[in-house]
């Protein structure tokens, strides 16, 4: 634990990120958005998490990057909620209710009484992280699903894509991953090309050993895949996938980009499509040129594989873009700013 | 009821159609297939329909097609059942055995005492309806999903296709139904271009008229279609549709039909890439000119609407297209075949 922190006298600001996988805070100097602490928990979806569950989650994280001798500086807090609307819906739109609620219990029981709380989407405290604070601007997630928003005085003006895995969230994790079972299935019965997927996706679905293709398929020189394992093979892998909640499907993605950095051409294309998929969901936005950009998910984090190609095919367009892991810093930028300060 | 029928002397056979959505019998003469009678009930596929509720379907569509004075001069039935494997699968096969199992009990309830009862799947008698009785061919399905089969000595040898809703069945009504859906939202957010679909989607969900698009929408020299209303329109539309079980888009591949024919552009493109998917399917399994093919499933059957535009893809074939409305009068010529008759 940092002494300096607990005996200081500053003024402290907490950002929590409250996504569908784990919720994080940061702690920070109010001055000058200096880091000093930082705790993660399990899911904070304002919609998804039952109440007392997104409490404990909240509190958890809170309890971890902010020391108990702390917690008594801490005079703004801001949180960016997967499934809570933006300010411009209403202060009653239902996952901002549930998130304002859940956060209010979450401080009390730890003895924070910060003078302002902020209840935001994610999307606002992912782009509340692009560099010198913007309040125009563009963000694109790309994760499980797939969404792009125009920022207007810090909130969405206007989306495109997000329609979830049945109607859209094309070039997600969840469209890659489906896409790398279908193009098994498709080279299973003769629609499609040879691919190194076949046999990864079948592992990966713990398909019996016997049924999968042979270790070449789909390398150049590769073994030929006999036509009854075929039909085994597609026989096992329809049921083992509709065992699963669908979304699942978006557990095969990374076995497409390692695929396709092993040159595979089946993997390498539906990377390329994923690509042209978000750059369509973020175009339909009208960029400006110049204008930032602040991209995030697993797919756009930094190191993230679809980055790189993403900026390329965006480069025409000039835009300032910004990877991020999280909104947390994000969500610290709007707490200090809530609090007057941060411009 | 037919009095000769009662009276009569000939031996009869019944040939069943049991599909996902509706049971259908048939009973004929023995000698020469003639039909005699005819009755329908709810569903019957084999894997899906609780057994005792498929046991009535079957006698409900028996009693009805079978009058009670010539139940004793059946001696022959064959049945063709959705989700029954076929015969190379063994006879254990799960969906063989139900189907079996509840014609059986269904026969019995009857006073019904064929010498022989056929159990098939409905790929199969839906092959024996073609022009000959062909042992030797091809069979596509398209329906809510979109199946083709490769037939040898009246059983699947090969199938193309067939996926189910998650992870493909390109080219069926669910895959259409789906695009009809996809179309309106990307219509509303500007990665797609106006379409008629959006305002025809829109109602058929139930949407409040408030935040439907104009009537011209998508219609040249239409009126646009206000930002503030789209993404009501799109805030409206994902819970309807995520409401109801995902097969249900299906229902929605009649308004595109429609659309085409009014010559709306995206329903069009929607269409033609259906049939693209569904030659893509039945030419996986390598198509020798002149051979059969019998077609089937609500796009395909006699006037469905994708089969001219189908028949004409595969022109270059010279294949033996029939399309059919069911697989009834195919159960009808195998349950003649298995009693020795119908060559």
């Amino acid at each position: 634990m940092n002494s300096d922190l607990n005996q200081g006298r500053e003024g402290l600001v907490v950002g929590l990120d409250a996504g569908g996988t784990r919720t994080r805070a940061v702690l920070a100097d109010l001055a000058d958005g200096r880091p000093l602490g930082d705790g993660t928990s399990g899911p904070g979806n304002a919609l998804t998490v039952p109440g007392p569950e997104l409490v404990d989650h909240l509190a958890e994280a809170l309890a971890r990057a902010v020391p108990e001798g702390a917690r008594g500086r801490v005079t703004a807090v801001a949180g960016g909620f997967a499934g809570a609307g933006h300010q411009a819906q209403g202060a009653d739109e239902p996952g901002r209710v549930r998130a304002r609620t859940a956060l209010s219990a979450a401080l009390a029981r730890l003895g924070i009484a910060a003078t302002t709380v902020g209840v935001h989407s994610d999307i606002e405290t992912t782009f509340a992280t692009a560099r010198g604070n913007p309040a125009d601007g563009l963000v694109l997630v790309a994760g499980t699903g797939a969404v792009a928003a125009r920022i207007a005085a810090r909130v969405p003006a206007a989306t495109s894509g997000g329609d979830g895995w049945l109607l859209g969230d094309d070039g997600s994790g969840f469209w890659i991953g489906r896409s790398a079972v279908r193009s098994a299935l498709r080279a299973a019965d003769g629609r499609g090309a040879p691919t190194v997927l076949a046999r990864a996706v079948g592992r990966e679905l713990g398909l019996p050993p016997g049924v999968l293709p042979p270790e070449s398929y789909g390398v150049a020189d590769g073994v030929a895949w006999s036509a009854v394992l075929r039909t085994a093979y597609r026989a096992h892998l329809l049921p083992a996938v509709m065992d699963r909640p669908p979304v699942r499907l978006a557990d095969h993605a990374p076995l497409v980009v390692r695929a396709a950095e092993e040159k595979d051409g089946v993997a390498g294309e539906i990377l390329r499509e994923a690509v042209g998929s978000l750059v369509e969901t973020v175009s339909a936005l009208a960029p400006r040129p110049g204008e930032p950009l602040v991209v995030t998910g697993g797919l756009l984090a930094p190191h993230g594989p679809l980055l790189t190609p993403l900026t390329d095919r965006l480069a025409h367009l000039a835009l300032e873009v910004t990877p991020v892991s999280d909104g947390s810093p994000g969500a610290v930028a709007l707490a200090r700013l809530a609090h007057g300060t941060g411009r």
